[in-house]
């Protein structure tokens, strides 16, 4: 409506570069999430939405939990993280799900304290990145793991008892716990994620 | 600025009823916790500001933890289920927590939602009465009870769990938790808290 607009790019000149071509991804894939949700979205929807083939999608990012963690932009790959701490041994996985989830994200406290004040703060937390990762990634990988009774039930918690832990460690800064080392919260909270597990 | 200006009451009219003063202590009461912390704020100073006698909030109140429960205008008193848990025998506390925590706040989780949402979104969590009930209320009870190494973490971490688990369970809603009966929580995830607690 004003002299500016003409000067407005649609951020994809013609013959996009690359980086182009990741952007427009990550849009469509960043907008179906949070519309559709994680399980009810296809990669083929996202490279239609972004105008790209779908084998595109693979290319840039490799599957669909990764594009999802790709499009939360974070300092660190929780995904890494988590498959590598799940897959390894079932005994004192409680311990090190502590141990390398509280290490990667101390020195990135600032991030996750935003990521998870913007998902309480939307008005359905179920579409927000936060919870697609929780419920798709962590639990998700959880749930392969475990044996017994009540395995959902069991995953979900075990997904709650780490992403409390981070929230009372980061955003709500409980005196005591915001700054206790990670040996101690380790080897105290370890035990208690285990019962779970176990 | 305008002609209805002139209208508007401080909502305190002169020899002020019983509610007056309650609202008067209350408003007080809010705003010194929120701007102090719970800890730094005296009864005498919130009498001050309300313009009544301290007398009258133990009348009206009871004690500090008492008026803060009050300010948060709950459908149940949290104060009175921690404190009849935590009083409790140390064995099998964890699964009393949860059955507890749950059975009261099962009813009323859009109330919970809420509050929790709004404590997340405040620019510091610390000055919330959510945060506040947390740490003076249900850590302050339960480091009470506790024996054994790392007291501080870990009345901290209990409570934690209980928290993290109501936002899993009402805020988040993470499938397979929302839904899940309360026996089939206590069961699973009380033995997890008292792996902390004992």
């Amino acid at each position: 409506m004003t002299a500016e607009s003409g000067r407005r790019s649609r951020g994809r000149p013609a013959g996009g570069s690359s980086g182009d071509t990741r952007g427009a991804i990550l849009a469509a894939a960043r907008s179906q999430f949070a519309a559709r949700g994680f399980a009810a979205t296809s990669l083929r929807s996202i490279a239609g939405a972004a105008g790209v083939d779908a084998s595109l999608i693979s290319h840039y990012f490799g599957d669909k939990a990764q594009l999802l963690v790709a499009t939360m932009e974070l300092p660190i790959n929780p995904l890494d993280k988590v498959r590598s701490v799940v897959e390894g041994d079932v005994d004192g996985m409680g311990e090190r799900l502590v141990r390398t989830f509280l290490g990667a994200w101390d020195p990135h406290r600032a991030v996750f304290s935003t990521m998870v004040r913007s998902t309480f703060g939307s008005a359905d937390p179920r579409t927000t990145p936060v919870f697609q990762l929780a419920q798709n990634v962590l639990v998700s990988a959880l749930r392969g793991r475990l044996s017994g009774p009540d395995i959902e039930v069991r995953a979900t918690l075990v997904a709650g008892q780490v992403v409390g832990l981070a929230m009372m460690r980061y955003v709500i800064k409980l005196d005591g716990l915001a700054d206790a080392d990670v040996d101690t919260v380790a080897r105290t909270y370890g035990p208690a994620i285990q019962t779970i597990i176990s």
